[in-house]
């Protein structure tokens, strides 16, 4: 554990414990958060463990206190891993703009690395997650760094989509809530390509998920991708686009499974009655 | 239901629906909010329900947002209801004093009637939740009048347990997670019972559940009260005293389970944990 580490706070929880943490992040330049959830079997050893992303205006708490994860979690043996969304604080809110949406800047980070100015000092999300944030979990808790599944919700769907396809071989497990699953074809994605990658919408489709999917040559999760969709979400048809998603894996030979549930909007009431399922399609995978 | 009953918003849960209601309160004389939480199994006829109370600072959302009870309620068929802890609004916010502090006024109202000057015009929450909130949503929605029981968290099972004791027979189970047991000996229930109910500390026993219990002439509850307390709760030395209130069941034959948790705070994280059991020692009440 590096000695930026701090711990912010500590519950216990279902027999395990939740912390919140902060870190001088390298690849950011700035402290970032994030909260973990180790499960009672972590007192014995190193545990799989997933790693939650979490929607526009969220932060590292949203997750932990909104889903009811742990009670599962707990059951399973699983730890959960959730950073913040975005770079916060002094520097970032001194950038024009950085506050002045709630799906753009602060709070709404898209998982990537922003390339243009003035983003590009900060905006560091995914080099933050998958070269900082992990290692220093993996290297520092009893977490097994050999077993790690991504998931998320909406921006974070997207994300945990985008990551696991650009980082093969990273995260053995996947699925996605409400996921953003072209953002290259919707507002809230356009808007955030346009201002972290620039104009240019070629650079755009190295994070889209649908992109990504279709220029696979052989299915990436052989055990299958699990994506669960409210039909009550008022997102879901200018948004969210589960539909190019499904075309996407079909033909690259992914299996999917997609539920779209009737009646279910795009907050933590849905996330709270699905989030089992999600739990044990990775305790599945990582623990097979 | 009534003309002034509104819904503000609903949310489809474990097959259940989760609502958040606000109506025009003949006993408050303004708006008050509440939320109900209906399992799958209300719409094939009435289930029984759990009437929840808050702590100090907390709102009609904060229970069914962060304690993870509806997935364990929509199994056992129990229906959840969860009143604001407090008055708001123009007319309290004009009180003097009213938004001062966080453990007084707003946010505060300790689930009784207060009899003094400014308080005794809003703050009745005890005639608004018994008489006038049970009413209505046993008469409007699918839920069996004869099968509610009560429990709650903090200031909220200090509620619990002095509604269940002062409304013999209205609730056929009882539980509380980190009550304050004896308000009238401890610093939270003084500053409220003294602005509440006036300097009197006679008439202030009538709201202590430690001297409600020590009061009876036979055990009201005799399949058993449940009380969960974490042993690293700040608040537990100063405010809670649950010491008291095993001593007074012991001395009223009232058989109690009271659980000491190791390492366990005052928060949702705890009630998570132990929420579980809350709902199972009352679904064996009242669905037998």
């Amino acid at each position: 554990m590096t000695d930026s580490l701090k711990t912010l706070s500590e519950h216990r929880c279902f027999g395990g414990i939740q912390r919140f943490h902060e870190h001088a992040s390298r690849e950011i330049g700035l402290p970032m958060r994030f909260s973990v959830f180790l499960p009672p079997q972590a007192e014995r050893g190193p545990v799989p463990a997933l790693l939650y992303l979490a929607g526009l205006t969220c932060n590292e708490e949203t997750f932990m206190i909104k889903a009811g994860a742990q009670r599962l979690a707990a059951e399973l043996g699983l730890a959960l891993i959730t950073p913040d969304t975005s770079p916060r604080g002094a520097g970032p809110e001194g950038i024009e703009g950085a506050t002045a949406s709630w799906d753009f800047g602060i709070g709404a980070g898209f998982y990537l690395d922003a390339t243009v100015e003035p983003w590009d000092q900060f905006w560091r999300m995914e080099s933050w997650i998958v070269n900082e944030l992990l290692p220093l979990v993996t290297h520092g808790m009893p977490i097994d760094a050999r077993r790690i599944g991504i998931f998320g919700h909406s921006m974070g769907g997207h994300g945990a989509l985008t990551l696991a396809l650009r980082h093969p071989g990273r995260f053995r497990s996947l699925s996605a809530l409400a996921p953003i699953c072209a953002p290259t074809q919707c507002p809230w994605g356009q808007k955030a390509f346009r201002g972290y990658l620039g104009k240019d919408d070629e650079t755009w489709l190295a994070h889209d998920a649908c992109a990504l999917m279709q220029s696979q040559t052989a299915p990436p999760y052989p055990a299958g991708i699990l994506v669960d969709q409210g039909l009550a979400d008022k997102f879901l048809a200018e948004q969210l686009h589960p539909h190019l998603f499904e075309a996407a894996c079909r033909a690259a030979g992914q299996p999917l499974t997609l539920r779209r549930h009737e009646g279910y909007d795009h907050g933590y009431y849905f996330i709270q009655s699905f989030i089992g399922d999600h739990l044990a399609h990775h305790a599945k995978a990582l623990k097979a």
